[in-house]
């Protein structure tokens, strides 16, 4: 039986591929600046992976296109995907954080006044979260960029993920609230893994016996 | 009074600019590799320009932060915004169309076995399209790469936006139907647009006149 893992284009690409490498599985085509192949092969032939972005991720284990997928926790919590997450990769660390601009008169969620705009690419993440805080808020959807939205006046607050700081830094916003961390996880097909599939099972010790090992 | 337009990142960001600099507003600072900048002004003073991602163009517009956007005809289509489109800017000429794997048996999309999966970027375009054919079909919304849906065989076909029509051959796809064409658009604020403000009118009137004249 041939495995298949869905790999997320983008930050958590490098440290997965690694990680697949230490349990015995080549990926590393993906990483050459020229590859423009979606669709690559192990070279033992035990196994081949799929680039996709790291959203559609869960749709191709779902599915069961892919065995395994590798995806962060900010893109679980976003998606009500039928998968069965089995691992935390520890890598890829980041977490989720309510900003407002330097000048913002706000210093706190609470403060925030009611039915004021908040900007997010995670919107079902901040509707979670103001809906359990009983705080209505006008949740303003957006692609990329959250930033420039309490920039130009358009929202209050964002929600968005923060890795290392610099992009919130860079245009003058602070943080006053954490979420949720997020890490690198390793999901699974549902039924794959409940039909008790050897291959599958393989797949998984290795994986924890490399994490307990240190990556 | 400021203008403030919303210029979409990617494929139309640089007839956008050529465009507005014939007009006389000069972005081209946007086109610097170097740039990190989302918000600039214009040399002159009189107006300055947002860079966001084509999808939130509609966002900014409708919400008043930039009286004008320059946007694709297929984010329209896929947002319900309340912006008014003023002028059709002829270029970032693609199409909607509907493709399947060279290798499948349909060659129309009549053919298409009911409740079959189609993957798509455009999940609402698509949806109203098989609903006016009355052909129930079960749409799987992607981000990205769409074009891996059918070569994995999680989707029998495709709705997805062809301009030069290589992204299909290389992947061994071919196109089965034509839904629409589209182009760059001038969008507006509608309240700014209706309130009659002369500046917007005298860009517009610009705008239209470059157009007359050829790009």
């Amino acid at each position: 039986m041939v495995v298949t893992f869905a790999l997320p284009k983008g930050a958590l690409l490098k440290d997965s591929i690694q990680l697949l490498q230490r349990v015995g599985f080549d990926f590393s085509a993906f990483l050459d600046g020229n590859n423009r192949q979606l669709q690559i092969a192990d070279p033992t032939g035990q196994a081949q992976a799929l680039l996709v972005r790291s959203q559609d991720v869960p749709i191709y284990v779902s599915y069961g296109q892919a065995q395994f997928g590798i995806v962060g926790e900010d893109v679980l919590q976003e998606k009500t995907a039928d998968v069965a997450k089995l691992v935390d990769l520890k890598f890829g660390r980041c977490y989720m954080a309510i900003a407002v601009m330097q000048c913002s008169p706000y210093r706190s969620v609470m403060e925030l006044p009611p039915h004021c705009r908040v900007a997010s690419k995670f919107v079902r993440s901040a509707a979670r979260y103001f809906r359990e805080l009983d705080l209505p808020v006008e949740l303003v959807p957006l692609y990329g960029s959250v930033e420039l939205a309490p920039m130009t006046g358009m929202a209050e607050a964002i929600v968005d993920l923060v890795s290392t700081g610099r992009t919130l830094r860079d245009n003058g916003l602070v943080e006053i609230e954490f979420l949720y961390e997020s890490t690198a996880r390793l999901i699974a097909h549902p039924l794959s893994w409940r039909l008790h599939d050897r291959r599958i099972h393989e797949v998984v010790h290795q994986v924890r016996r490399c994490l307990e090992h240190g990556m």
